[in-house]
């Protein structure tokens, strides 16, 4: 996300209403509109590991991402979790506890240094009550929010391990990118695995034999594709969507 | 869904108006709008296995179930199908096709004897950009939605195929049900499996391990669970929500 800066105290800060007009949520709306919700807009950068809210407190703020990487999770009575979503910028979270009781429905954790804006959700509560093309472009999110959870029970269901590895990966790729390509993980591996659903063994076993089945080379966190081809022919023929897809 | 029949040419047929009145959708709509649903629905009857329509054809009519169950499914490039929801009386599919550039996003097939109303999208379209009470009831809806299906990914990441099968049956009970409760399964166990995202093989066996370690007693399709409380402390301590939960 390209954001303009300002600089107060020192501080650089974002252009807080021309984020706001980049978003989706907030597209179609008027100027008024835009400026009410940048004007209760914080803007707060923090560390790898800051816990933004946990499940089920009161959800006084929705967040936006600038830039970095936060993770949505729900914890069991046995104590596991799982990583219902992984998100980096340009994306909400938290906007639809306001249909929920007004309580968060996960929690949410910093996984890579992030920036992000905290907008109270009073004013999203109260302006989508009264606002058509706020309401209609929520709809929206949600419709295309809905279809990549389908996608997402779909893969657990069809794919085995190593083709939900591969098909992740190709999210990774651009349309553009032609025969090969060498792509740096986002985040770490066992994040990676958590957000996959698999055990982290699960994960080293099945990235290694995706890597014998398709040719890719792993090292570290970069990820060589000298055939997309090959990769999509594994991953894709167990999906009923087909390449390119960036949903997720 | 109890609802009032007339009688027509020698066909009993529902009260329409009745029908959609009582859906949440609907809920607080003046009678205008209401009527303008009902004057364009239509009723049918289809027998298990008519398929209502499939992936990516044009959406021109969105459903509501009266009797009977239906699933929503997707096939992969390989001919497999993944069953996305099994669906029953109350419930509506294919109204989200609006925000979908009018195709249909998964599949629909009668698997247990159904009565339908068919409306046509256009008059959901066109009514839901002009009425705020139909875009927040929409909104509601599909937040609703959103939560079962971070349920359900959670659940096939955390549960095992015993447990999943545990909090299917305890999803069947109602929270009067008491201490004990003879159950009977609302369509095939094949479907079931498919409905858990498990193979047959995975649904047969892990139905004898669920047997063995929470006492319940299974004969065709009727389940006798004499301690609810054994099944939920065998099943429901993997998930995040607690019983009684009902949202599927």
């Amino acid at each position: 996300m390209a954001i303009e800066t300002t600089k107060k105290n020192n501080k650089i800060l974002p252009d807080i209403l021309a984020v706001i007009k980049d978003v989706e949520l907030f597209s179609g709306l008027g100027d008024e509109d835009m400026k009410s919700f940048a004007d209760k807009a914080s803007f707060y950068s923090y560390p790898k590991g800051k816990v933004l809210f946990i499940r089920d407190e009161p959800a006084d703020y929705f967040y936006l991402i600038i830039s970095g990487w936060v993770k949505l999770f729900r914890e069991t009575l046995d104590g596991d979790e799982a990583v219902i979503d992984v998100l980096t910028d340009g994306h909400i979270f938290g906007e639809t506890s306001i249909f929920e009781g007004g309580l968060y429905p996960y929690g949410a954790q910093v996984i890579e240094d992030a920036e992000i804006l905290m907008i109270p959700t009073s004013v999203l509560e109260e302006k989508i009550k009264n606002n058509i093309t706020l309401s209609m472009n929520m709809l929206g999110a949600m419709s295309r929010y809905r279809k990549q959870q389908d996608n997402e029970i779909e893969h657990r269901t069809l794919q085995n391990a190593p083709q939900r590895i591969g098909c992740f990966l190709l999210r990774l790729c651009k349309a553009d990118d032609g025969k090969s390509v060498t792509l740096h993980l986002p985040y770490d591996k066992m994040l990676i695995a958590s957000r996959l659903g698999m055990k982290p063994e699960t994960f080293s076993r099945s990235l290694a034999t995706l890597a014998k089945n398709t040719g890719i080379n792993v090292k570290g966190s970069s990820v060589q594709i000298d055939d997309i081809e090959r990769l999509t022919g594994y991953s894709c023929n167990a999906c009923s969507n087909s390449y390119p897809c960036h949903d997720l």
